[in-house]
């Protein structure tokens, strides 16, 4: 029998993931406040509902993709909250990246009204939604990890089981802490050696050969005209904007406070990457952090 | 006919590397302060000498790996300099990590008389090392380089020209400043995750799966018992030291001071490294970060 998903949220990522979802065949229904992006899901074949109750009404599962915790506290608990309105046996997939404890107090309302619920944030950026290579961090009970597995795999190539509620939003804070951390020490020594008169393309070649390796290197690189096909090499236009990057740093810093783990390295690479933004980088991909280091005179 | 190779400085490094000279069927001639590393060196089949000036008599190639640039300098230059007493044709390889201007300061003098020189510091620690397999980052003349290869690829197996002289040592300092980073990023977002409940082994995977990836989670990771035959495995004993990674981050900061390069990671990088080694952390491996991290109560 055909599952039919609810997709709520269609921007930059949620849009091209309802799409992947429709080409596997999933019967899917979406809303977004966007008129737009409603309308291009209808053209690739989403049923479309006024509000997001409706859109919810006959679902099997709930898949919600928003840019911050309040959203998503709102749309699924309160007085007016999903919940009150789904299916029985729904299972409900947040792949927001949002705060742990904002993940947590969801889940938690679900629990009391019996309500199968994961967190399942998503690593690999709009490349890997459209081609439907994301990897998924989930965090929740082991079978409804098991049962979402199905319908994630339409979306991702990597999904994950991190651990109990919240744990794939802590996964996720950690891992894009890391990325900022070696996105920066990567632009910082790419950027010495040529001040020494290195290659860059050169320099990269070695340290990808070398203990210094890393993603950013290997398919990210931040100086422009080493790889084809990075926002480095197209005026830092595209990917992952410096804006999303500070919202995910800001969530690592809370999350170290709350948890009192130290991240030095972590925290001053917030700090780098508000600056950068208070540059007017904030629309840049993340990779050009690389400016803010650079000579300008 | 078989080159004829003076190899200057027996330790960690230097010792497994002569080895394979001599597996290799190079005649070797070793030697060292320390009388215990050159008899090591003696029974693997080398021929010993009583000074340093004596060792690189007939020599074809003069291979040296010693502990800081000072050392160097004082082995090659002034009045009592090698390259007063070198046979006509010689090649001087340096694979010590010293600063790039102790290493153009030496490549000049030699320049000066003639006489060809590259510097070769290399990465991939003594367990490279011993297998032969370390990566070699030169810098000097591309024909100087090109003549090196054959004596380089007895030792290594990835053999890079970065530039002129002094080229190796800025791009080997680079790396070794992007790996401090990237290794004290991965005890951070490790140890986070461990704070808030999740499997280090977990994480680990996750991280490697997305776009946190880097060298420290491939082959070195820094939690205890995620990852056999590492130095976090075995209490932090063996690999490469605090002492040493220290040493190379202070190098860093000199180049970087220099060359008037901003690096803020690199900055706080060097002083996380002193801090630890200020708690009598400088003999154990360098991933042992992760213990100044970590909560103690």
């Amino acid at each position: 029998m055909t599952q039919h998903i609810a997709f709520i949220g269609l921007g930059n990522m949620g849009g091209p993931m309802a799409k992947n979802l429709i080409k596997k065949e999933f019967k899917v229904t979406v809303y977004d406040l966007n008129a737009k992006a409603v309308a291009d899901l209808k053209s690739a074949g989403a049923n479309t509902a006024d509000n997001a109750k409706s859109a919810i009404q006959d679902a099997d599962v709930i898949i919600s993709m928003l840019p911050n915790g309040a959203i998503v506290k709102s749309l699924y608990t309160g007085s007016n909250g999903l919940i009150n309105h789904v299916k029985k046996d729904v299972l409900i997939i947040d792949s927001s990246t949002i705060a742990a404890d904002d993940a947590r107090a969801v889940a938690k309302a679900c629990e009391q009204k019996g309500i199968a619920m994961i967190d399942a944030p998503v690593s690999g950026g709009t490349a890997a939604a459209e081609a439907g290579t994301l990897t998924f961090i989930c965090g929740g009970e082991a079978a409804h990890f098991e049962n979402a597995k199905s319908v994630l795999s339409a979306m991702g190539r990597h999904i994950f089981h991190a651990g109990a509620s919240g744990a794939g939003q802590v996964a996720k804070i950690c891992n894009n802490m890391l990325l900022a951390i070696h996105m920066i020490g990567t632009a910082e020594a790419l950027n010495m050696g040529a001040q020494q008169g290195l290659d860059p393309k050169v320099m990269s070649e070695i340290m990808k050969a070398s203990s210094g390796n890393n993603w950013s290197l290997q398919v990210y690189n931040p100086y422009p005209n080493v790889m084809p096909n990075v926002p480095s090499s197209n005026d830092y236009q595209g990917g992952f904007m410096v804006d999303l990057m500070s919202k995910d740093l800001g969530l690592s810093q809370e999350l170290a406070a709350k948890s009192k783990s130290a991240t030095p390295l972590g925290a001053l690479a917030t700090q780098l990457y508000q600056i950068h933004q208070g540059t007017g980088a904030g629309g840049k991909d993340f990779s050009s952090i690389l400016q803010l280091l650079q000579k300008n005179n």
